[in-house]
């Protein structure tokens, strides 16, 4: 994977400072390992579902296709979210930042409703307390992983 | 930096799956680089602002400070945000993600508002109209960057 450019998008080193910043040319800056990140965030609540990564492939295929696609890095695989769950990400908005290395979408999030693999509807289920201590916040499971991940 | 551990934080390592992942250990997974991703949101609106990253102690500064701090990956150092500008994040709530390598704030951002060095509120500003185009979405300057990065 390239460093700087992946078609379709355009180079992000080709753009000055400010053309990165203010211009109306899309060329995400990927990172040295060809990604950018991504946030999902739920259309209408405003509650981020989940953050990941986006190659150049699933970039182009989230913005071609209206559902969203990113890059497994454990897997090192295209995922296509929801495949095998059928909770699908719709794609309502997409924008990106001012360095054009992260994305964010505004998605509706089909099937149960659940992002997390865990069945919660967010990925964030539990509040940081303190330096050592989590809090479940409480989020009901929309499904069962073990019926849903069947190996 | 360690790839692991950072004190005072328990080792993502040391967790099993399932303790990693339902858990009340706080034990973030910090990346190659001793690095998470940190999103932060507005408290109430729910927008999102910027995502940046946040080493060990950035993290920890954050936690027992209550005010956000980063790792600033182009100038490699910590990165207290608002310390020039004086758009301070003043955490309501932190979340971690289900592997714990992410990290969720819910942020006021105090000053004139602005998260972004643009001067916008968030740096997410621009709309991906497609794979080539960036439409503005019309978000007003909180403040004159020129007025505020002095050199």
């Amino acid at each position: 994977m390239s460093t700087s450019t992946a078609a379709p998008f355009a180079d992000n080193l080709s753009l000055d400072h400010t053309s990165r910043e203010e211009g109306t040319t899309f060329a995400p800056k990927f990172d040295a390992h060809g990604l950018v990140i991504a946030i999902a965030q739920e259309a209408g609540s405003g509650r981020v579902l989940m953050v990941a990564h986006m190659n150049a492939e699933a970039l182009r295929l989230t913005i071609e296709t209206g559902i969203a696609h990113y890059w497994s890095r454990s897997r090192q695989s295209l995922w296509k979210k929801g495949e095998s769950s059928g909770e699908l990400q719709q794609v309502v908005e997409m924008r990106t930042d001012c360095d054009q290395d992260a994305i964010l979408i505004s998605v509706v999030q089909t099937g149960r409703g659940a992002a997390c693999h865990t069945g919660r509807k967010s990925c964030f289920y539990r509040i940081v307390e303190d330096a050592a201590t989590l809090r479940d916040a409480g989020d009901p499971r929309l499904f069962d992983p073990k019926d849903v991940y069947k190996s």
